[in-house]
């Protein structure tokens, strides 16, 4: 029985809100549960440095935890000084998904930031924000295609991620707080809206996970990123 | 006229909404206009280090912007690895403006971080801020009354702030953003219930003011702060 | 009585030592009492990237205390790795005040940095800041018009600052250490030459204030700033 | 056809040699054909200060690359101020993957840090790292049990890595730099010595990857780090 | 012909002004010609971490440079957000000369810190601060004993600098910044009252020198070194 | 007696391995005993900013400590965030040192970056590096000469470091750790092949040294350096 009383394989309630950021070229108020994360696009007319003169773009992302939104106060990493290394290694994860579907020759010498922050943290922050994100930077590609600033095969296919993880010896679909502190093991999946995997990051925290788990895993991402990606395109019209 | 076309002495729709945080001991979204802030209180049992044995507790305040609140994303202060000067001075005027409707010595050996985190920016975050985070800090100490941490008097009076300025030569209340960069005069006031000053902070931007356009910005300042502070009883019911 | 034995109205004693500095373009050294800055000009020829193309100019100002300048040696902000918020706050404040008395479209693409550092503190250090750092400005403003490099009407006129504050009730000009660390209430105002409020900010350490005190203690600033002014004019000659 | 020429499911020679650091408590400088990672285990007597009081001890890993360990010298993070988001990723993951294989509890309260320094970069430097890594954590609980500061069974397992990919559509095992900078799918497995599964790492750099093909890559890690970890158990005697 | 007429053996005009700090336990504010450096001595009542519960107590040094101390305009460290190894080099060179002649023993488990802040620099600002920071140490240690706080035997010696070097192929005393700048070797010599060496840096800026040119460098130092302990005997009186 | 049982004027066992990098330009392992020293030079096609249009290169030197190539683990200096003063003393010096025998005319606008990481300390780390980083120079200059990238004058000379100390009351070469920890006096020597004096920094650690002393320090430097020099003849061919 899961905390949360849910199905093995039942997703929390989720919702993805558009076009709530006034600035924003693109924005996005994820929902998976209790967890909250407020996703933004902005475009730089620009690409980096390193992309200068080569007629491609770069879509990056970057992520933060307000203080409060966790259960104990976290010092804020402005005020540290640095990004921590979960902090780095969410966002580095986010771009990439989020690059896996953008046609970045397509896009041109121009940079998109999205920006993930998590209002409140409930568990799963990371699959929300590529899951959000990907809303956020699909609006801000539909903004740029409005202005003639980018044809319309930018996007190559849609993309969500979700976690999985064996919790008392049994596969569970989005694990919230209350499962993701004791699974024995945690996954996080991304794919793609034709069913390809983007990437899987699995890590067993008690006892090491075998072939079978995986597959079994594996099975419940892909059902659940399905759900994830028809909500994507309801709310995408 | 105002480029919003709101009368001299009108302040934007103000909403105060509490209790809208899972984790955190007090909260409050407030927004001012399109300037929304989310407000959360965070206790510690135990007070900063410089009074441990004096009896005394303290509040104090932290503040963030998102990085695409405004109108030109802003980069993000942990990537920096510094927060702003204007950061630093908005988290101070926060906190002693807070401070200075709190009994320390009721609070006893405690802290309390308020935590101010711009969603949304249209002018008058700071102000924005010590109104909402009043909220918060009042939830935070009724929650801490209930379990009998503190006494009843822990809060002397309420505390809100607004700002003011002179605008194409005429004293204006409660600058958005597009008033806050043309005004020749930018002010801010912080009062309390009961009419006392906490905190005046005023800036000639363009040409100096005199006396006499002080005393009008203080008239505009008090009738706003005393609608502000009617709207913080009424939340708090 | 005040701690000094100076009557309420009484700045302390003020000097202003003019060229004082072999490699700057302008210095001063200001001592207010016990309060000694050295405030040096630097000329730069280029104006910060923003203003590349505007042809306008830039005052700024930087602020620093030697680490033995207080009762108690403070942490050298270089080996801490970064200027602490109050430190900010200053060099923001004698900035802007600076800046209010020139203009920056005659000055053209340059810029001056007015560096103040504290030799040794006794209250009031950016009061004395400011109305030091306007004779260091004012002779490097002078130095460039002997070398052509900007027309006459660069300064528009004087700036000068002083501190007030409500001590043991009664208000009181140029608060000193012993003085400010008990103060009510503590305020620093910037005006003019010509008598333009520049900047106000007064906070309530204790009670909070009311306007008959607000205007008292802009009446004992004024006289002060007026005398502060005349003796800038004595040493410009 | 591998630039390498090697077999699909080649590992690159490999060689641990141990002991060859005259200070550490453990040592093992590993290489992975070009690829050549100096490991130390260093014993702290006292954990973390979060794990103080609880009995349990703890096993953590930090990364480093030489400047010119690469094609192209990269700046020496000292120098930068900060450790990059790959380096945090890589050292995280060589930490989560050795404590798998430790019993906390049985180890006590103490704390082994495992530096793996990159002396040279072909490819796969974390797995090597996790490797190596394995090596100077066994010497040094070796030395400790000689020492009477553990019993027995701290080690639980041995655990391997080896980095799989699609390279040219085909499977390939232990990636050099020259297939890893033009593989479509780049996976790295971190495996224990009875066949479970410590964590996947697996990431579409172009095209999505399907099932199958992460069966496939599965079944290549598991032989490959199968053969390293009888290297590792002839090398440990 | 030196640039500024001085005899090859001849020290710049130097004065030790003794007690011009008002807070510190020591000052002095040391000037060789027209390098200018304030030294203040504070106490701390407890030693650095590594050497309580051992007896013994430290003396170390902190060095900066105004930023406009120099003929261009330098970044204030604290800005720049670290010191430079310039800066650490010398302040390690200043706090192991003053050690050099104190017994830490008899300090007991006190620090003392020495502040050196170049307030104008025109070559040698080590030298000066060993040789002011000296008089600095002393003031406060006679502060200590009029309060009993150490026993009469806590300085050794004296302790003095002064820089010498090949200035257009002879060897010259003292050299200020326009001889500095040009001289084919400059080094700087450390010695005690009875002649003892504490510190020899010596560097070849242009062609390497010979064992012939350093004894003539060193007796050159000597010589400087000897009337720089003079003027220290005659302020301490 | 020598802990090493070695005679006064012997050199550890020295060994300077040429190309073992597979990526640098030139490099060396040097050991001087247990002390090894990695050294690679990388050459960069444009000069620092300061030299551009000047025709001039630069050669500059970077050194690092792995965190457990000392007795006691130090903190990696990537994590601590910056460079240690001693860190930033020694690389000056070594950069300095390499450049007294390079022509940076003839080098033209490019820059050699001399990377000194030690990868095992027993004393002597630096002078370890000046050698073997002549050796990494001297690779990365005839790989350039072999693409007539400079000519045929750009090393001047040979030039080698030792370290000689007043061990127990009598001077001796080539000090190693136990020796240099208890040594009066400690120096270090940088001379040419030529025989002359690039370098010298001697401080006396407990007692002042005097002049006789220097002199036989001096003696004992120029025949270990003298050897040195014959290595690094012998092993360039």
């Amino acid at each position: 029985m899961r905390p949360s009383k849910r199905a093995p394989d039942a997703l929390r309630v989720v919702s993805l809100e558009r076009g709530i950021a006034k600035h924003a070229e693109g924005s996005c108020l994820v929902k998976f549960g209790d967890t909250h994360v407020l996703c933004t696009a902005s475009l730089e007319e620009k690409p980096p440095s390193w992309l200068r003169g080569t007629g491609k773009g770069w879509v990056t992302a970057e992520y933060g935890m307000l203080p409060r939104s966790t259960g104990e106060r976290m010092r804020r990493e402005s005020s540290a000084g640095k990004q921590s290394g979960r902090t780095l290694e969410i966002q580095r994860l986010i771009g990439r998904s989020l690059r896996a579907v953008v046609d970045l020759v397509h896009l041109g010498e121009k940079q998109i930031t999205i920006d993930c922050d998590v209002l409140q943290a409930d568990g799963g922050t990371r699959t929300a924000s590529v899951t959000g994100g990907f809303i956020a930077l699909h609006e801000c590609l539909t903004w740029m295609k409005s202005r003639d600033m980018v044809g319309p095969k930018v996007i190559r296919d849609h993309v969500a991620a979700v976690s999985v993880g064996i919790y008392r010896g049994k596969p569970v679909l989005d694990l919230d707080y209350a499962e993701d502190s004791e699974a024995e093991t945690d996954a996080n999946f991304v794919m793609t809206g034709s069913g390809g995997i983007v990437e899987i990051q699995g890590t067993a925290e008690g006892k090491p996970f075998d072939e079978a788990e995986l597959t079994a895993m594996l099975a419940l991402a892909r059902q659940g990123i399905g759900e994830l990606i028809e909500m994507q395109r309801a709310v995408l019209g």
